[in-house]
């Protein structure tokens, strides 16, 4: 079963608005099954809105419209929709007291414009909307379903959950199942050719190696009846071809991983970061329940806060550097003892675009790793711009921390 | 001159990625003053890649495609373009010793893989990559253009500056102009309400109210001949309106604000984060430079750090708790102390989903405030999910620094 999704709005072409609709749809419809076949961004348009509709019947089964249903004078898909459907518009009175009680409930006249609202295609199912004004419409013709919803994202997700999904769930006979396999610091052509014999043995599983910075996703797609086995035993045999290079399957993120793995053990942990600027601790942070591990973050961007607080000797900072492996343990050791954690974590390099030299060029990064019993660094360059060598850096801090906590 | 762009790749499809390359090349070509017509996503697919090409080329001057251009089995826009082209390929041996030399410098063997990227359709000019392994791809077709582009956004965005952007400048014969208006932590119906009558006084100028996270942007477009003046004028009467939310145009960000009046009045901050988990440290050091005037951050996530490193009093926190103004203030003061910077800025709150309570429910927020002779808390709550919270805070915590450095 196929799909479209057809998302109208002049700011949608903008360049300033992410289309978030579609991204929502698209994880449905994967949910479900439903091959998504393209997404038709337009503008606010007639014509370019009945050429998305004939283009997209041709090739899908239910076809999805969102946006462009508001009451001002640039909403103009109903009419749209209405012409491509060869509808009459009626007026729903009942539709119209509902749209003045929404006014009235903020203590406000409803204005005249909102009247257009309540006319709606006389061959069209009316999908009501319970947060808004707008109502949605479904549409079938020649055996393809549509579904034509308001663009603002919360209403179109309710419409969403209180009609389609019922209606998916009964016409979505497959069920196509997915997993995906995160990676880790391993470029996509490596991973590529580690998988390659493998890849052309398969039939029965579609396999796609999606870079998506700071990572590498394998994903692994069936609609097999024995899916869900074919696609666990699939996920061995690539995790025995890539090795330790796998972190995560699914929706697991690294630093939930790395959760996981300190909670069981017990173990607490402190960040000390230099050229990270808190994205390791943010990063961290973002896993719900982690203050039960994760106790202290410093972010030390001048060397007197790294002799003060953490205490890093002068003479390392002399000697070596701020940036330097001998620096980055000093760092990792001192933020250990000082929160009294399990585990020091730290970071010192030079995310750019200033402050790189031929020793040391920007992108340049020590990371720092002392835990019981252990001490070690960690040293690479990287060649994005300032926010990606940041990202890159975390992700490696983070990397290296559940390398060492898997072997331990 | 109108514009479409086709965006390859199954990832887009999955519902996980956001295309941020039609993003971007949708801002470009904003400036231009090219039409953009419409945004087709389509997966790694040769029928609906050349489909879409063939229905692209009838609406458009220009067509660009992104994705799928790399070495692995499923980029296929290469052949799919080969096909539509009537294209033979032929191999290069000048781009296969280049992309020898990029594994090269990252100590890497080149996979053999590779090899595919060196041949190139017979009948396309080659658009450089400087950055990566895909080389891009320029035809002709009836008057229309097509850019062949990678889908890494780096690689994307390097290419259009180096070659595409030339181009466009010699052949589009308008200028639009665009003014964007960032505004902090007003809600979208109160900006309307205010610009309300002065939107309908405007004839030269379109103007849109834009949400995005954790901001609402109000844009300025207009192709008179007179445009920069219009809106340095429209800018400014929305200035007055709007008052104190407007907090930076174009492309300057918050960060970047407070970075100008900090170092414009050489003060330095440091700040103390609990609910953050060290956002608001990681957002600071994201501008470049910001070494100057952010000297240390501490994201202290139990009461043991707050007392230990930051000083807060055992009082404070036994009696109004840790999520208290009395300790947000405290948290402000002790690292303010510690780092002996001119600023000490904090956060503590309930990022959720849980540890909420019926008085201090998840979302709420205390920032903490001290410098040179002056101190102060706020307080507010958020109804967002953990990361959205976390985000909010940070733009709280921000912009309430933005306004006492304004007012000072």
């Amino acid at each position: 079963m196929n799909a479209c999704i057809i998302s109208v709005g002049d700011e949608l072409l903008s360049g300033s608005v992410v289309n978030s609709n579609s991204l929502y749809l698209a994880n449905q419809l994967r949910d479900f099954g439903i091959s998504l076949k393209k997404i038709l961004t337009v503008g606010d348009n007639e014509k370019d809105i009945i050429e998305s509709l004939e283009s997209c019947k041709k090739s899908s089964n239910i076809v999805f419209i969102t946006g462009g249903l508001g009451a001002t004078h640039d909403d103009v898909t109903k009419n749209a929709v209405a012409k491509y459907f060869n509808s009459q518009l009626l007026f729903h009175e009942d539709i119209i007291r509902k749209i003045r009680a929404v006014f009235e409930k903020r203590s406000q006249k409803m204005p005249d414009v909102n009247k257009v609202l309540a006319y709606i295609p006389d061959n069209a199912v009316i999908l009501p909307n319970t947060l808004g004004t707008a109502q949605g419409m479904r549409f079938e013709k020649d055996e393809t379903i549509f579904y034509v919803m308001p663009g603002v994202p919360a209403e179109m997700k309710q419409m969403f959950g209180n009609v389609v999904l019922q209606e998916l769930n009964k016409i979505s006979n497959k069920k196509i199942r997915t997993k995906i396999i995160h990676t880790a610091l391993a470029p996509e052509s490596e991973i590529y050719s580690k998988l390659e014999n493998w890849i052309k043995k398969q039939s029965k599983i579609k396999i796609s190696i999606l870079p998506r910075l700071p990572e590498v996703d394998v994903s692994l797609t069936t609609d097999s009846v024995d899916g869900s086995k074919l696609l666990q035993n699939a996920a061995n045999e690539v995790k025995v071809l890539l090795g330790n290079a796998v972190y995560a399957y699914d929706s697991e993120t690294l630093e939930q991983v790395i959760g996981k793995i300190l909670s069981e053990n017990h173990k607490t942990i402190a960040v000390a970061e230099s050229c990270t600027g808190g994205m390791i601790a943010n990063r961290l942070t973002n896993v719900s329940g982690s203050s039960q591990y994760f106790k202290m973050g410093i972010v030390t961007y001048c060397n007197e806060s790294k002799s003060a607080i953490l205490g890093v000797k002068e003479n390392a900072l002399k000697k070596y550097g701020a940036v330097s492996k001998e620096t980055a343990l000093e760092m990792a050791e001192g933020v250990r003892k000082i929160s009294g954690c399990d585990i020091g974590l730290s970071s010192t390099g030079i995310a750019g675009p200033l402050g790189g030299s031929e020793l040391k060029p920007v992108g340049t990064i020590f990371i720092g790793l002392s835990l019981y019993g252990f001490s070690e660094t960690y040293h690479k360059v990287f060649t994005g711009n300032r926010e990606t060598n940041k990202l890159l850096f975390s992700q490696y801090a983070l990397n290296q921390l559940r390398l060492v906590l898997h072997c331990r």
